[in-house]
């Protein structure tokens, strides 16, 4: 790439100047972003106009085998960067990649995403990462899923209705936008009420929706007497209108909150939620 | 439609069963999709296989005309019912056609959205709508705005960088993602930092990106004494990179917000956003 010596760079680096994003490995790497983004603010002090083509050639190269290979901690790897780095495209491009290689949507979503935000979330409570980073990345994850999402092919519509989304308390969006998608996938009219919704208005949604199927995303709970106390309410309007409950992520772990919620099936992944889904709602049942 | 009586559909409005929402005048209107759901439920006893037809023809003719005379009131009224009734695909068409006939996305954003959320937040506030209808009037705003994006032109990419995120405790994202997509037409490299981003983390992103732009946007914030903090370090940082430093959003029409918040800009809307951004950083100035 450019003729600086190793030592140059690790300077740039530890002065800020050169942006680094760790691997998962605890290896110092540059994205082509962050070198550009040098370059552009004088850093290196030269013009080098064939690093950014030659790069992008090396990145497609890499993602093609690990791809080919299945080489899920390198997808994982290149991934990381593109998320850390804030670059939609890359992490689009990605998805779409593997997705062309017959890796399914759930599948990326479950061996790439999903570790590498869980790796995110780990490295930032211990101190590795900053909040932005931690931000940029659900950025991206939110733009590249929903990116892959739309070029998906869809089953039909059969017009059967799910309500998803994440009691009060918890904004973990991302989790709740690949169980939408996923049942959209599945020719669901899929509608999600978003993060952080009170389960008493959850419950008021039911009313209004008549879904057969409700999904309730958590990562992290609190005030669990408040959601003792509105999920009787919310349990009372499902099984009034015959609805399924699906309950799904990290807060149902701690088996204070799993008694809290009274469900019909509890999804560990993406994976075992569509089996429980295709299970339950096979397509011969569907209303036309 | 169906051969039933006013008196009637109250009784399965005010039951519940089917559910209505208000129009800013403060009037009952079902939308197709409720009537629908309420007769998929078996509500009206009876199936009438032409109205969803019929109904989609009539909210075409209607869409057509208030967009051809610029009738805002009745966009909005149009609008709110697709957003509270949780119906991205009628919110984006509504945008699309509008798009269509010369309405540009800024003028419905300003025009269309923005007025219509305000009041749909306001009516909550007052305890006249559900939270729920709240959430979903949100998601149908991003999933609305981000379609009609996707289908805009852009200018020439200038590479140019900007950073954008909503300040700790604030978490309305629509704003944000208007002015992110108001950026990316013309041509610039926005990078959202999504809502609820601390302020000494966003200096940190922008040591790492040395934006020519920050755009803080902010609906409501608390925790002035913290603000105040971080703010001087974000402001040197932006300072030192010689980026502009733009606010925007409700928060700001606080004086005691406004003071500590230092700035080269505050935009009231997205017209003068972008009419500031286009006069500050004029396209002969770019970097190629």
């Amino acid at each position: 790439m450019w003729a600086v010596s190793e030592s140059s760079v690790k300077r740039w680096s530890d002065s800020g100047a050169l942006a680094c994003v760790r691997t998962p490995g605890g290896h110092r790497r540059f994205t082509m972003q962050a070198l550009l983004d040098f370059q552009r603010a004088g850093g290196a002090g030269r013009d080098d106009g064939g690093a950014d083509h030659r790069g992008a050639t090396a990145d497609a190269t890499q993602l093609d085998l690990a791809v080919a290979g299945r080489d899920w901690s390198r997808l994982q790897e290149l991934y990381y960067e593109a998320a850390v780095a804030g670059d939609e495209a890359a992490g689009a491009a990605l998805l779409e990649r593997a997705f062309q290689d017959g890796i399914s949507a759930i599948e990326s979503k479950e061996r790439i995403l999903t570790p590498v935000l869980h790796l995110i979330g780990e490295r930032w409570r211990r101190g590795e990462l900053n909040i932005w980073e931690e931000h940029l990345a659900s950025q991206v994850t939110l733009a590249a899923t929903g990116h892959l999402h739309r070029r998906l092919p869809r089953a039909p519509a059969h017009g059967r209705v799910a309500l998803c989304g994440c009691p009060e308390g918890d904004l973990h969006e991302i989790a709740l936008q690949m169980v939408v998608e996923t049942l959209e996938a599945e020719g669901w009219r899929a509608i999600s009420l978003g993060p952080n919704t009170p389960l008493f208005s959850f419950a008021d949604a039911v009313q209004r929706f008549s879904p057969q199927l409700v999904c309730i995303s958590a990562t992290i709970v609190h005030d669990l007497e408040r959601l003792r106390r509105d999920y009787k309410h919310f349990y009372r309007a499902a099984r009034h209108h015959a609805a399924r409950i699906v309950i799904g992520g990290a807060a149902f772990a701690d088996p204070q909150v799993h008694d809290i919620f009274l469900h019909d099936f509890r999804a560990i992944g993406l994976t075992d939620f569509l089996e429980y889904v295709r299970r339950e709602f096979p397509p011969s049942d569907a209303a036309t």
